[in-house]
């Protein structure tokens, strides 16, 4: 047990974050060596067991995120952009490799994940699902395939506590459509459709977004002609799948150079 | 076949005004005695039966409305506010059951086809589908009967040159579960989806609107909430639905007392 | 605390059970009392909170069903038809409400618990989400305003470790729209379409069972005629919402008089 | 207009038939030449645009395959297995290309028909959408791509006419999965499933067979594991985009060496 690789988590006490501390703790290919929340959280100093109900599981919650960070060989984080900026550098000074599910990136923090990169190896994903990843890539092959007679558009549905739309998954599934087209997708964008919006512009890739009760997470993509339609679809219904695939990237990590990497990477697709 | 109501279509060279001469053409139980386009078109003063790319049918297309309403017992009208508020006041002149699709009205609009059914038949629906009127009434019984914990979201998916959103028949859909929870649809509308929307608010009723391919109109009311989801579903297939229902409206409109009717009375539900 | 109606749940080591376990054990409306498993299982003896690899709760194991439903004023039983009559009689003699979720009972099964009734507080369902009870209600009413042209499929969708298919909800969702057809479902029951079927015989009532992954449970009546269809669609995300209509049954059948209920009537439905 | 392909389609007055001459008169790159009925027919001898309510189109059917087909350069047929396996050997005759949408064939059919490819070119496939076409090769791609934790289901809704279950293209689109999977289909194939059917057997491929309305055909292929879910979807919608896929086959076949091809060779997939 010793031998395995040591995992961190970050912003434990989030809803990600107890589902990946769960996941680790799960896992029989690495064990949780420690766990950070920011500086006066009522969880610091206590064992996470404990705080998240359960029993003690030996590994006090802390808000000295470097002291962590060099206990371990990686470092998997679901927090927000501005705090995944600062333990980019943290974990680069660390030598572990940094799992990044956070999302809501500015270019601003891009460049500075980027130039934290040149030392550390990185994994960063808008979706760490197989099944999210699988989609996008049949996305693109399938925009390819089909001419502007399909229209395509991206539907998503989220709980009702998700605060923008559509969601990073939604626009990377976007993204891979125009991609696939040979188009930009700020030129073919068509989003928040209200009122007397005219007939749909060929070309365009429209988005929708529903939002309700506790829905984990679902996307469709449609490509609708005259007479058939076409649509690649993913549900995912149980948070559990994004932390085993952060773990996966982790232990799929060790190793590697550094730079950037992507799930589509990790998974070998 | 002298006895059957006569029928008279206006806006005949649109898509749904085809549609109704068909349907009616095809009846046993109605005769087409007219069919109404504006002046200067060029089907005026020729047969319809021709006009559409078949054999001659004996009814030629005019632009004189009152004299072709003077004709017939009911006049079936799915065109736009301004031509429907005058054809309105002529079948009223007329004496004709006026049957009426067009969606858009505005309050004046409304008010003028009010005051029109002092003194004529008139049976208004934004959809004619018995699907849909059934629909409508399933939506403010399960809306009255789940309480805020369930997010109510009206979803709707047409072809690709519908020019407005939410659909007519979404509006109706959600004015039906406002009416069902005992609210003002004005003050719960969530429509228009994007960017930073923060979290979804309680008691809201939130519509999408997907654009693609020839989708003939497709209507999902979701109640999501923790746990579960319940989703009533109507999907229109074929146009021809929404003309058989008009058909059914103006042979049931027979007789009838002056006033506004809809297709719940119409279908008897 | 202490006048809180007590609970007792029965097949405690089960899915169900243990999720039965933890919906008591969160609720302010109820306190766990006792938890029954059979002779000779390990977790017999043992503190039920460990058992299911958390805290200590205070209350223990019990293979001795008597003595338990003695302390307390309800049995909440998922368990299988052979157990549960047995049950059945001990929670009459016990005096408590005894809300059975146990599926798969024959007419004999039937019978003894009928018997059981007489005396005792019975309250028994196929499903206990609410979702679901509604959406019996609802199929009732729709085949009642539709006539044969619309062709009734009941669609479902489970895990791949259910060993029974169609559904006992799809079943009884089978029965509701043959009520409302006025047909007796033995008669119209059309299930496991395979090979040279000829054309769907009109009246039919049709039932199809997915079965993949993890799926909870996922329930489609649908209606379909030419060029419309009509769908209700219950899906239940997460066990949970069973549990807690189950302990929404033992609280609501406090102090009601001897007989046979369901969730319909729990629910004021 | 006299050097566009000359085709001639078989089976004229049944729906596909009717579609596919529709489809070849409307279109500017071939022109219809000849269309086929069986000797006793009451259309044989009269104009087919007349036989279909419309006006004269200059074509009479005939019960003369061979005079018909030595006037064509293609032949489409949509019929029944024994009329296919003849018309190849007239087609062969004729060296005319010959496009076959017929479903149901046994192996000694389809072993005539390899022998007739010897000298003719042969285009045949289950289905002529290229949506289907494209959800096949998807199909196959996902299954190879993902392991046995995702259960594969094939689920196809269709008209309540259709004689057999579950249908053709489900099965292509089985056979795709179980090709992706390195598996024989016969093998994994679970079709049917009724009653007491025990958990589900990992690796087999499911199939289920919706029934109603005039639903024109609809399949998706469901890869569901633990925590997510994929669908490929195909939705058919009008019969049209199946008489334009077999015309594109015909135009395609012109000048190729005999053999037998399917539609992923004419979409170049």
């Amino acid at each position: 047990m010793t031998n395995l690789p040591g995992i961190v988590i970050t912003g434990a006490s989030g809803r990600m974050g107890q589902m990946l501390i769960k996941t680790v703790l799960d896992s029989d290919k690495a064990k949780l060596v420690g766990v950070v929340e920011r500086t006066g959280h009522d969880w610091v100093g206590r064992d996470v067991g404990a705080c998240m109900g359960g029993a003690d599981v030996g590994v006090s919650v802390t808000d000295d995120a470097l002291a962590a960070f060099a206990q371990a060989q990686a470092v998997i984080d679901f927090t927000a952009p501005a705090a995944t900026v600062e333990f980019a550098a943290l974990a680069a000074q660390a030598r572990a490799v940094h799992v990044i599910g956070t999302t809501g990136m500015d270019d601003e923090h891009l460049a500075k994940l980027n130039a934290a990169s040149r030392h550390a190896t990185i994994i960063r994903a808008g979706n760490m699902s197989l099944g999210v990843n699988l989609l996008v890539q049949l996305t693109k092959k399938v925009a390819a395939a089909l001419d502007e007679d399909f229209d395509i558009e991206v539907i998503e549905a989220h709980h009702n506590q998700k605060v923008d739309a559509p969601s990073g998954t939604a626009l990377m599934l976007g993204e891979a459509a125009a991609e696939g087209r040979g188009v930009d997708l700020a030129d073919v964008r068509d989003s928040g459709r209200d009122g007397i919006t005219g007939a749909r512009k060929k070309g365009d890739i429209g988005f929708t977004a529903i939002r309700g009760g506790d829905i984990v997470g679902e996307h469709d993509v449609l490509f609708a002609a005259a007479g058939e339609r076409i649509v690649l679809r993913h549900l995912a219904t149980d948070r559990a799948i994004f932390a085993r695939g952060a773990l996966k990237a982790a232990l799929w990590g060790q190793g590697k150079a550094p730079g950037e990497y992507d799930m589509i990477d990790v998974l070998g697709l």
